[in-house]
C-alpha cells in the first residue's frame, strides 16, 4: 500500500471501509499511456483529485511536509494546461498560449486535453517539477500570465455586455436633485440616487455635521475596540435601537458588511445553522451565507409555500435563519413580513430583516416596511407584540434615505452582543467617523420627527407612474417607492440610458444582468421630494420620445405577448400602494370632486397641485 | 441497493470505485441497539454524515426533493442534543436543556452520547420528526434556543477574559492629543489612536471637508455604478495612484473590505491559485483568503526561507499570491519586502502587500516602506525599478495616518479594472462620502508635499522608547513607529490600562487574545507629533509606577529567564530604525555635541530640546 493511500485512508471514512481488494485496486497504476514524462499514476490518485475533500486536504498536507518526506513525483504538470470548463472559471476563456519550453520534469505530466481536475499539490507531487534554481532559465517562459488572465476577465465582461462604465455625477446640495457631470458648468437632474428623500443635503444634518468635523475633527483614529468608540457611537446605536424599538443596535462600515458580518457569524456560530434565503436576496447577504460556510436553502421570491415547504424539510431543533428583504431594490417588490414570521415561529426559526431601502421611507417613525404594518400602534408608541418586534434581526443602511454612509444591525441585547464580540467585519476595522455617526444620527431623528418628505415621495412616485402608464410606458408594477421601468434588452438599456443623459440631462443608469436577469434590463427610476412637477414632466416626456426613437416595447405590446414579469398582465396592474390615501392624508372628498371634475386629466398632478394651492393659502392666510 | 447509496454511488468519485462487496458490506446496517424509535440506519449513511461533502451535497438535496420522493425518515434527531465537541462551536458549552417531551417519531434517534456527526438531511431524514403542523404543542419544546446560544458564547468570551469593554473616548480636534470621555468635563490623554500624525484635525483637510459639505452634501447617494460615481472618486483614486507611482487605483469602504474583496476576488477567480500569508496577517487578509476559497500556506512571519520553501513546493506556472504586510501593527516588525519581491520573480508570484500602518508614516512622499526604501529615488521622482515598483497590489487605508476613513489598492490598470468589475464587496455597496473622499485627498497630498508631521512622529517614537527602556520597561524591539509594552498576562494588561485611564488619565488600550497569543498580552503605544514633553513625561512615569504598584516584569526581569520575544534579548534589541537619522535630518555634529556634553541625559530628549530651540531662534530671526 503507498503512501498516498495510507494517507487517504487516515483521513477518508469513505476508504476506510473499503475492502482489501478494492484497496489492492486503487493502488494500481492507471493510463501509462497518458504520460509523456515517465512515471506512473494510481487510480486513487487520480480520483483523489476529483474529490474536493481529499484533494485539497492532500494537497496542503504535502506542500507542507512534502520537503521533509522527499515523497516521489508524480501526477505534476509543467507548462500550460487548457483551463476551459475548470469550475471556478465557468465560462472563461484564459488567453495564455500554452509553454512550448516547459522544463522536462519527474514524474506524469497529464496530456493538455485531460479533463481530471489538476492539483499542484497531488500527493507526491512538490518539487518534481518546480525549478528551484532555474526560475531566471526555462522556467520564466511558464510563469503564469497574470495580465493576460486580468485582460481575459475584463473581456469576457466587454462579451456580456456586462462591463461597467461609472457615469461621473456630482449631486449639488444647493441644487438638488440637480447635479454637474465632468464639466462643472453642465446640469442634469439625477432621477436614480438612492438618497430617496434629499436628505443628503438636509440643512440640520450638513449643520450637524460640520460641528462635530470642527470639535471632533475628521477620522474616528481607531477600531471600536481601540480608541474609535465615542459618544456618537453610542448615541447613534441608542437612536436607531429606539427606531425600530430593539434592545440594542451595531453600526458597521456599511450594511453590505453589517449583512454580510452578522450572516456569516451567526451561520457559522449557530451549530448545523441552515439559512433560508430569498431569491432576490441581495449580494451582500449572498455573500454572508456564502461566508458562513454553512447550509443555505433559497425560496422562490416572496412565495410563503415555498419557504414553508423548505421549512417543513428540516427538524424543528435545528437553527435555521430566515433572510429576506422589505423592498427588494432591482423591482419595488415587497417581502410577506408577517408571514414570513408567522413560519419562523412555527417551526423554530428567527427572521433577518434587510430594511435597506424602507428605512426612512416607511412607517410613522421612518422604521420601515415593518413598521408601516402597524402604522397605528407605532404612531401610538406600542410597539408590543407587532410585526416589527417580532422580526429578531433586522438591518439598515445610514447611506440611502438617511444620506450618510454607513450600515447597521438592530436586536436583541445578547444577539447584538454577540455580533459586537465575534463578527471580525465589525471588530478589525475603524470606525465609521464621529461627523458621519453625528450627521446619521440627526438624520434619523429629523425623519422620526416629520414625514412629510417621505409622504411627498410617495405622491410625486404615484404622479410618475402615473404619467408613464398614461404613455404607455412599461412600469413594472409594485407597491414601493421604486419604479422601474421595462426595457428587456442590455444595449436597448445602456443606449436609452446614455440618450437621456446626453439629449436630456437626464441621468438614469441603466440596470443589466448580472443585477438583474437578461432579458428584464430595465431603468429604475427613484423620484424624491425635489423631484417638482417640472423635472417629472420632463423626464416623462424624455421617455416617451426616446421609447419612440428606440422602437422600445410599450406596455400594451407586452400585453399583446401575454405580458411579462407583471408588465402588461392585467392581475398584477391592481397591486395597491403600500402607503395608503389614509396614512398619505388624502382626503377622499378632494379625490372623488378630481375625478369627478377633470376627468381626463391626470390625477395625481391635480391632486399634487392643489394640495400646493392649499399650502400657498394656508402660508398666504397666515402671514 | 438502497437509495442513499446509489445517490452516493453518483457522487462519491471513491465509492464509484469501491467493490460489489465493499458496497453491500456498506448498505448492512448497524448499531441496532442506539435505535429508540425502531428503524435502521446503514453504515454508509453513518460515513456519509461523517464526510463534509457528501453529508452537505446529500442534506442539500434532499431538503430540496425530499418531499416529493418521500424517502422514509431514518437517523433522525428529536430534542435537543448534546453539541459539545461540535466542530463550528469548538468548546462551546451550550445551555440548553434536553427536552424530554420530545415527540415520538419514525426512524432511528441517536442517543444523547452518540459522537456521530449529525446532519439534519441526512437521506431519509426529512418529514420523518418534523412536527409539520403542531409546533404550537409538543414541537415547540424542541425549537432551537437562541438566546440561550447567545449568551454561550458570551459567557465563553468572559470566561477566557476576551470579551471586550469598549472606553467612551471622543478625540478632541482642538485638544489634540486630547479627549473627554462619558463626561465632557474631563479629560484623557490619547496615547493608543492610529490617528498617527494627528490629520484628523488638520486645518487643511477640515477646510476641504466643510465645503464639499456645503457644495456636495453629506452622503454620495449611490454606489459606483448607480449615481455613486464623482470627481471626488476620480481625484482620489488619481491621487492614490499618484502616491504609490501605479497606473490606477480603487477606492473601498475600509480597507478591511479592499484586503477581504481584492484577495477573495483574486483567489477565488484565478485557476488554481494558491495565496501564500504570512502568519501575522491581518484579520482582513485572512478573511480574504478564506471567503477565495482557494488554497492557502501560511508562512512564518517575515521568514523568507520558509516562503521560499513553500513557493518552491508548488509548479511554477500555477498562479501565486504573497499577501503580507509592511509594518505588523500589534508587534511594529517590518516585512522583507525586497526579499519578497525576489521570490515573487523567481516563482512567478504576485505581491499583495498591506501598507495599512505606513501609508503617510514612511518615504519621502508618504507611500509607505516600499518607497521608504528607495528613499532617494522617490525623492527625484524616479520610481521606475524601485520596491515599490515591483510590488504588483499595495493596499492603504485612509483612516489612520491620513486621519479619515476608507481603504483602497493601487495597482496596473487591468488588475484594478478586474477587481472594479468582479468583486461585490465593491460593486454592491454606497460610495464614501464626497467629503470624505475630498478630505482623504487632501490629508494624502498634504502628507506628500510635508513630511516634518512623520519626521516628528518618529522623533517622539524614539524618545519615548529610550525613556522607557531607561526605566527598564519592556518595549518589544522593532524598527517602527509603534511602542509595545510587554505585559504577558491577560488580568494584568486591562488592569494596567484600567488604572492608566482612572489614576493618570492616560488612554492605552490592553492587547489581549485574541490579537495576540496568550501570554504575549501588551499595551500599545502609538506617539504622535502631538505628543509633546509633557505628555511623554506623564506617560513614562505612569507607566513606571504601575508596573511597579502591580508588579509587572521588567525588561531586565524578562533577560533573567533568557528573553522573550524580543524583549531581553541582546540580539534584538540592536535592530536599528527604519528612519535613519540622516533621513531624519539629524545632524551627526549635534549628536556627538550632545553624547559628549550630557552623557547621563536622554539623549533623544536633549536633541529634542535643541530642535525646539533651534526653530524657536529661526522663527525669532525670521520675525
Amino acid at each position: 500500500m503507498d503512501a498516498v493511500l495510507r494517507q487517504s485512508k487516515a483521513m477518508c471514512p469513505f476508504l476506510k471501509q473499503a475492502s482489501p481488494a478494492t484497496l489492492r485496486a486503487l493502488s494500481t497504476s492507471t493510463r501509462p499511456q497518458a504520460s509523456q514524462c515517465g512515471g506512473t499514476i494510481s487510480k486513487l490518485q487520480l480520483l483523489g483529485q476529483r474529490c474536493p475533500v481529499m484533494g485539497k486536504a492532500l494537497a496542503i498536507q504535502s506542500a507542507r511536509f512534502g520537503s521533509k518526506t522527499g515523497m516521489a513525483g508524480s501526477a505534476a504538470v509543467s507548462g500550460f494546461r487548457n483551463f476551459s470548463g475548470h469550475p471556478k472559471t465557468g465560462k472563461a476563456k484564459i488567453h495564455t498560449s500554452r509553454s512550448h519550453e516547459a522544463r522536462a520534469v519527474e514524474g506524469t505530466v497529464f496530456a493538455p486535453h485531460d479533463s481530471v481536475q489538476y492539483h499542484p499539490n497531488a500527493p507526491g507531487n512538490r518539487k518534481a517539477n518546480v525549478p528551484a534554481s532555474s526560475g531566471k532559465t526555462a522556467g520564466v517562459n511558464a510563469k503564469f500570465d497574470y495580465n493576460g488572465f486580468y485582460q481575459g476577465e475584463l473581456d469576457k465582461k466587454h462579451k456580456d455586455k456586462s462591463y461597467r462604465y461609472f457615469n461621473n455625477i456630482n449631486r449639488l446640495a444647493k441644487e438638488f436633485p440637480q447635479a454637474h457631470g465632468a464639466n462643472r458648468e453642465e446640469r442634469v437632474t439625477v432621477w436614480c440616487s438612492n438618497d430617496y428623500l434629499g436628505m443628503g443635503r438636509n440643512p440640520q444634518v450638513l449643520k450637524q455635521m460640520h460641528e462635530t468635523l470642527d470639535e471632533y475633527g475628521s477620522g474616528a483614529g481607531g477600531t471600536r475596540n481601540i480608541s474609535g468608540h465615542n459618544k456618537h457611537a453610542v448615541e447613534l446605536e441608542g437612536t436607531i435601537a429606539k427606531l425600530h424599538a430593539k434592545e440594542a443596535a451595531l453600526v458597521f462600515s456599511s450594511c453590505y458588511v453589517a449583512n454580510d458580518a452578522t450572516l456569516a457569524t451567526l451561520g457559522s456560530k449557530l451549530p448545523e445553522c441552515v439559512i433560508l434565503s430569498d431569491s432576490l436576496n441581495h449580494a451582500s447577504m449572498i455573500q454572508g451565507i456564502r461566508h458562513s460556510g454553512t447550509k443555505k436553502l433559497v425560496f422562490k421570491h416572496n412565495d410563503l409555500e415555498d419557504l414553508e415547504a423548505k421549512l417543513a424539510s428540516l427538524p424543528l431543533h435545528v437553527p435555521k435563519i430566515i433572510a429576506f428583504e422589505s423592498v427588494y431594490s432591482m423591482c419595488g417588490s415587497i417581502g410577506p413580513i408577517e408571514g414570513i414570521c408567522d413560519l419562523a415561529d412555527k417551526y423554530g426559526a428567527i427572521t433577518f430583516l434587510d430594511e435597506v431601502h424602507a428605512v426612512g421611507m416607511y412607517g410613522p417613525n421612518g422604521a420601515g416596511v415593518a413598521e408601516h404594518l402597524d402604522f397605528e400602534a407605532h404612531q401610538k408608541g406600542r410597539p408590543e407584540g407587532t410585526i416589527m418586534d417580532r422580526i429578531d434581526i433586522i438591518t439598515g443602511t445610514l447611506g440611502k434615505a438617511y444620506g450618510c454612509v454607513g450600515g447597521y444591525i438592530a436586536g436583541s441585547e445578547k444577539l447584538v452582543d454577540m455580533i459586537r464580540s465575534l463578527a471580525p467585519g465589525f471588530i478589525f476595522t475603524t470606525s465609521l467617523p464621529p461627523a458621519t455617526m453625528a450627521g446619521a444620527r440627526a438624520a434619523i431623528e429629523y425623519q422620526m420627527n416629520y414625514n412629510g418628505d417621505r409622504r411627498l415621495q410617495q405622491l410625486h412616485t404615484r404622479a410618475v407612474k402615473e404619467a408613464l402608464d398614461r404613455k404607455d410606458i412599461p412600469v413594472i408594477p409594485n407597491p414601493s417607492h421604486i419604479i422601474p421601468i421595462l426595457v428587456g434588452n442590455a444595449e436597448l438599456a445602456k443606449q436609452a440610458s446614455d440618450m437621456l443623459l446626453t439629449d436630456y440631462q437626464i441621468y438614469v443608469q441603466s440596470i443589466n444582468y448580472p443585477t438583474v436577469p437578461v432579458g428584464q434590463e430595465r431603468l429604475r427610476i427613484t423620484p424624491t421630494p425635489g423631484h417638482t412637477k417640472e423635472y417629472r414632466d420632463q423626464l416623462v416626456a424624455a421617455v416617451d420620445e426616446i421609447w419612440s426613437k428606440l422602437g422600445i416595447k410599450r406596455t400594451s405590446e407586452w400585453a399583446a405577448e401575454g405580458g411579462f414579469i407583471g408588465v402588461g398582465e392585467a392581475e398584477a396592474s391592481i397591486e395597491q400602494p403600500l402607503w395608503t390615501d389614509e396614512q398619505l392624508g388624502i382626503d377622499q372628498q378632494v379625490v372623488k370632486q378630481i375625478k369627478a371634475s377633470k376627468p381626463g386629466n391626470l390625477f395625481m398632478e391635480t391632486l399634487l397641485e392643489h394640495e400646493s394651492q392649499n399650502s400657498t393659502r394656508a402660508v398666504s392666510a397666515a402671514a
